[in-house]
């Protein structure tokens, strides 16, 4: 496999870089090729902005979708940009890791999302889910939160958890094309004891060993949707309940 | 009222900009007050870290929101924090306004929720939903998107738009104490003509002369749940198919 690992953490000494160093320490005994984007480490820049393109389409007005496109066919991406395009379009398997804050990625990963997922290369032009430039690819959210598992039923305190991931494993992974895998979450993690937390590791590496066997969640390709953008009757009549994988 | 309006756009003559004109001539003959968080004219930085803070109660490494109630408490928060938390305790309506990106808030504001919603003034140590900080206080996501509303349906191609909004609306604002109130979407603005888009303005400027009228999402009291952090079996029975208003 060839995993791109996105990282948002500002410490350190964190559990959440004692998970990333332990699929690390699993990719590397597998005999796998990963590279991370440490976005902390790297000071990467979250904000979309008009300094993203070096040659503008219509500079009168940004529309920053449409420059994404022209800049990406002109190679006049700013590079930071580029290079992390570049990361993504070699990865077979991409893991976006990160602790939950306010039920949804950190604003330095959510910055990576706006600015890397190109117009172009990752959608656009009719390329979405199942024809999404990154079809063929897996995705995985690895993620800790104070909140315990309970609190992510569907009748618990927050809603449930492919409820809370929906935009980022649907409005995000899916959509661009990914195969994407049940989430990882380590629950709690502020709470509970060590050996907990050593099992969450463990557990985390289990989950990495089996990257490539484990089965994909269920989103419905865009076959299944009419021209009014709705599931076809004869398929939402099938699969009632099945909506959310 | 006095409304605090977080803004996310980077183009001064986007249609999100008409959009936010519109509400501040509403609000300016309503009599009411008002103040704006034009995020990328302040060049707001979303990236949470550990120059958030002057001060320090645990050194050796970096725990954020502990960080937060910290600092907030012996006011060492950095200045663009404290200044747009002060903003927050003023109000007693806040407006998200943004295009929708990813199906979510763009990254800058993103780290505006990150930031200033501090531990402390708005949830911690018990306080959330509706003992939240924000408690008393109203909420409104207005967004645009390049999708049509029927993609938005239960059955449409991207999901339930309560579903797509429901970290934020759920997980951000009525988690804070905020009444949240139903959204205002302006629909498929990339594709629609100008009279659709002079549609749009109008709504938006009746939904800001109704706000204080307007009857907030349904989400449940902290009340409502058990020890175990799921609905009451009675409060459950009463409400299948309510839980997302």
């Amino acid at each position: 496999m060839k995993v791109l690992i996105v990282y948002a953490h500002q410490e350190e000494r964190s559990f959440n870089r004692a998970l990333l160093q332990r699929a690390l320490d699993e990719l590397a005994a597998g005999g796998h090729e990963v590279q991370v984007s440490d976005l902390y480490a790297m000071g990467f820049d979250p904000v979309a902005s008009e300094a993203d393109f070096f040659e503008r389409r219509f500079p009168d007005r940004l529309q920053y979708d449409r420059e994404q496109k022209h800049n990406h066919q002109h190679q006049s991406l700013r590079a930071d940009i580029a290079g992390e395009l570049d990361k993504l379009i070699w990865c077979d398997t991409l893991i976006l890791q990160f602790p939950l804050w306010w039920f949804s990625v950190p604003a330095i990963m959510k910055g990576w999302i706006d600015r890397v997922f190109i117009n172009g290369p990752v959608y656009g032009g009719g390329k979405r889910y199942d024809t999404g430039g990154m079809r063929g690819r897996r995705a995985m959210v690895a993620t800790s939160t104070a909140a315990y598992d309970t609190m992510c039923a569907p009748d618990g305190l927050v809603g449930a958890l492919d409820v809370i991931l929906w935009p980022i494993q649907n409005g995000m992974l899916a959509y661009a094309g990914f195969q994407v895998l049940p989430p990882f979450v380590a629950w709690s993690v502020n709470f509970v004891d060590e050996a907990t937390r050593q099992g969450y590791l463990d557990g985390y590496a289990e989950r990495i060993r089996g990257l490539d066997a484990t089965r994909p969640l269920f989103f419905h390709p865009l076959n299944d949707f009419g021209t009014d953008w709705r599931l076809k009757p004869d398929i939402a009549a099938a699969t009632v309940g099945q909506r959310r994988a």
